[in-house]
C-alpha cells in the first residue's frame, strides 16, 4: 500500500499538477495498488447526473451503443465519469473491497459493506472494466468495475430497509431536501421548479412540512405525464404547467397565484438550461433564488437579476449539507406514496 | 415614438424571440425612432466589466486596434456589448437625449442629465458611432454612441462631487460593497480575495467597517504592486500574497491565520478563472462564500464544495442591490485615501 497520501486525493491528480481532483483534468484511476488513505470499492451502479446523462443521451441521439462509447471513453480519458460539457458527475454503489490501513478501524465501515458514495463521480478515481447495462430511463449504469474514495470523500451504508438502486437514485439528489429544510420557514411561499422530477418531489415534501398550513407550495413542471404523477402525490397547493425557460409567462402565472407578492423562496430543479430568468422573476424583491439545477449559468443568473434590478439572494446548490443523507432516506421512510412511486420509477 | 414597449425590452429582441435583452443573442440598436417608454442616451464612455476586458486584452493580444475591432464586433453583431465569452457587460456614462413620452415627467429624470446605467451592458442596446479612445489600464473605452434604457433599467444621476470617469468606475462595482454591508456582522472574520482591485478595496472597507474591531478583515491579492496598494491604505487586519487558483495554499494559510477557526465569510474578488476551490476550503463549516466575480464556475462551485464534503452556503453576486450606488459612491465621500487612490488609477 502506497503512503503520505493527500486528504483531498491530490496524490491521483495528474493533469494539471497542483490541482484538486475534481478540477483536474485527468486523475489516476490505477487501481493495482491503493494508498493507505483511501478506500477501494467494487462497483456495481453508476447513478448519472441528470443534467449530464442529458448531453450524453443528445450527443449519441438516443442510440444505447453509442451511450456506452461515450461514457467509456470519458473515464478512459479523465480518469473518473465527469462530462466535460456539463462538469457534472454522479454518485455509485459498491462494496467495500479495501479499506486503507491508515483508516481501518478508524472508521465506521467494514470491508465487505455495501455503501453509496456522497462525493461526486467528477472527482472519483473510476476504472469500468466492462459496462453491463445501461437502464436509460433512471439514469443508471450497471457496469463491472471499481473506484476509490478519499480519505475526505463522502459515502452512506446502504440501509436495510431500502432497495440498492433505490436508495442510489435518491441519495444522488439529497443535497436538495436538506437545504430545502433549512431555508423554508412556515408561512413561506415557496416555488418549486422542476417539481415532479426526483429532487423535486423531495423538495416539495420537505418544503410542505417546513412551510406548513400557513405557507404555499407551488409546484412547476412542463410535461403532461410529469404534472400528473406530481398531482398524484398531493404535495404542493398548487400544480401548474410552465416552461422554466419562458420567463415572461413564469412571472405573469406566479404573479397571479400570488396576487401579485411572488415567491419568498424559489427552487430550481430543472435539468435544462435558461431557466435563470424565469426563476428570479418569479422571486419576490429580498426572496431567496435556490439553484440546484447544474444547468445553471453563473453570469446569466448575476446579469440577469441585475438586469431587472431585482434584489434577490442567489444561492447555488451545494450537493453536500449535513445529514443529508437521513433527511432524504428518511423522507421514503415517512411516505410511502413518495417510496411507491420512486420504486417504480428508479429502482 | 413607437407604443407599448416592454418594461423590461422585450419588443427590441430579435434573437432567439420570446428572451429577455440579457440572454437574447442579438437585440436591435436601431435608435432612429424609441419606444415611449425608453430613454435615451447620448454615451461618452463605456466601462467594460472586468472579466470582459481582460479577455478581449487577451484575445487581441494586448492589441488597442484588434482591442477596437473586437468590440465594434460584437456590438454589430449583438445589438449590445455583451461579451461572447464571458458573457459579461460593464456600464455606461452619458447625456439623456430623449425621455419617451410615457415616462417623462413620472421619473426623476431630465434631458440633459448626465447619468451613468447601473443595468449591464449586456442587455443594453448600443450603437458605437466611433471609438475615440482606449484606456487599455483602467477598462474604460471613449465612444461616440448612444444607448437606450428600458423602463425597468437602472440609472444613477452622476453626482456633482465625484468626477464622471470616477464615479463610473465605482458604480461598475456598486453592488458587492452593499452586498459585504448586508451580510459581514461584528465579530466575523473576513477574507477578501482580490481585495486590491477595485471592488476588492471597497468591499475590505465595508468588511472592516461592519466587522469593527472584535472582527478580522483578512486581504489577499497576488501581485506584490497591488499588495503595496492595499498595504498603504490599512483597511485590512492582515494583507497576504497567494494564488487564489492554488486551492491548498489558500487553506494551509488561512488555517494558520485563523488557528484553523477559518473564515466566516469569503468575498471573491479576482478576474481570473479556478478560484472556486480555494474560496470555500478558506470557509469555515456552515459559513459564507460570496461569489463577486464574473469568472465563477457554478458547477465547479457546486461540485467542489461537495467533493470535499464542505457544508459552505454559497452566494451568486447580483450586481444589485437596494441603494447600492448611494452606498458606494458615500464610501470615496468617507475615505480620502481611497478616493485619492480611485483618483489616481480610474480617471
Ligand atoms: N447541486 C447539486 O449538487 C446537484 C446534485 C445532483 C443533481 N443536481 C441537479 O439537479 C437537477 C435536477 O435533478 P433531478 O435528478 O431531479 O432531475 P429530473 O428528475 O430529470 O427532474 C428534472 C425536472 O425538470 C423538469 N423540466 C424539464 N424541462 C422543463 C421546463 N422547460 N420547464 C419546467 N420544468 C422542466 C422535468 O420535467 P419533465 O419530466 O416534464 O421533462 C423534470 O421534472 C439536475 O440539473 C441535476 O444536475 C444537482
Ligand atoms: N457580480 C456582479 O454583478 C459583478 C459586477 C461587476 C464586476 N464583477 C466582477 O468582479 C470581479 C472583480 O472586478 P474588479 O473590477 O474589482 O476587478 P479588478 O480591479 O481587476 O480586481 C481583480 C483583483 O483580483 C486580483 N487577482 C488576480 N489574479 C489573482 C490571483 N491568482 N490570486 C489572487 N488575486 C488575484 C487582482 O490582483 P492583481 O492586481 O495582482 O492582478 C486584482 O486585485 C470581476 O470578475 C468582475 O467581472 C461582478
Amino acid at each position: 500500500m502506497k503512503q503520505m497520501g493527500n486528504p483531498y486525493g491530490l496524490h491521483r491528480v495528474i493533469e494539471p499538477a497542483g490541482v484538486l481532483p475534481q478540477p483536474a483534468l485527468r486523475i489516476s484511476n490505477d487501481m493495482s495498488e491503493i494508498w493507505d488513505n483511501e478506500i477501494l470499492v467494487d462497483v456495481d451502479i453508476l447513478n448519472i447526473d441528470s443534467a449530464s446523462f442529458t448531453q450524453i443521451k443528445e450527443q449519441a441521439n438516443g442510440d444505447e451503443k453509442e451511450i456506452e462509447k461515450i461514457i467509456l471513453s470519458i473515464v478512459e480519458n479523465a480518469g473518473k465519469m465527469k462530462n466535460p460539457v456539463t462538469g457534472s458527475g454522479g454518485m455509485f454503489i459498491g462494496t467495500v473491497k479495501t479499506i486503507g490501513d491508515r483508516l481501518k478501524g478508524k472508521i465506521d465501515l467494514e470491508e465487505g459493506d455495501k455503501i453509496a458514495s456522497l462525493v461526486s463521480l467528477s472527482l472519483t478515481p473510476l476504472k469500468i472494466e466492462k459496462i453491463l447495462e445501461i437502464k436509460k430511463n433512471i439514469d443508471q449504469v450497471i457496469i463491472k468495475g471499481q473506484a476509490v474514495l478519499f480519505e475526505t470523500g463522502l459515502y452512506a451504508k446502504l440501509p436495510e430497509d431500502i432497495p440498492a438502486s433505490l436508495a442510489l437514485a435518491v441519495l444522488d439528489v439529497c443535497g436538495a431536501p436538506a437545504q430545502v429544510a433549512r431555508m423554508v420557514k412556515s408561512g413561506d411561499t415557496v416555488v418549486i421548479i422542476g417539481a415532479g422530477g426526483k429532487s423535486g418531489i423531495l423538495c416539495a415534501y420537505e418544503a410542505k412540512r417546513r412551510a406548513g398550513i400557513a405557507g404555499k407550495v407551488i409546484g412547476v413542471d412542463y410535461s403532461d405525464e410529469t404534472l400528473d404523477r406530481l398531482r398524484s402525490l398531493d404535495l404542493c397547493d398548487h400544480v401548474i404547467k410552465l416552461d422554466a425557460s419562458d420567463a415572461v409567462s413564469c412571472y405573469e402565472a406566479i404573479k397571479g397565484l400570488t396576487d401579485g407578492a411572488m415567491a419568498d423562496i424559489v427552487i430550481n430543479n430543472v435539468n435544462i438550461p435558461n431557466t435563470e430568468m424565469g426563476s428570479i422573476l418569479m422571486t419576490r424583491d429580498r426572496g431567496v433564488v435556490y439553484f440546484f439545477s447544474m444547468s445553471t449559468s453563473f453570469t446569466k443568473a448575476a446579469l440577469g437579476a441585475e438586469g431587472v434590478g431585482k434584489d434577490v439572494d442567489m444561492i447555488m446548490g451545494n450537493g453536500y449539507a449535513k445529514n443529508h443523507a437521513e433527511i432524504t432516506l428518511n423522507i421514503l421512510r415517512e411516505s410511502p406514496e413518495i417510496r411507491a412511486l420512486y420504486e417504480n420509477l428508479y429502482s
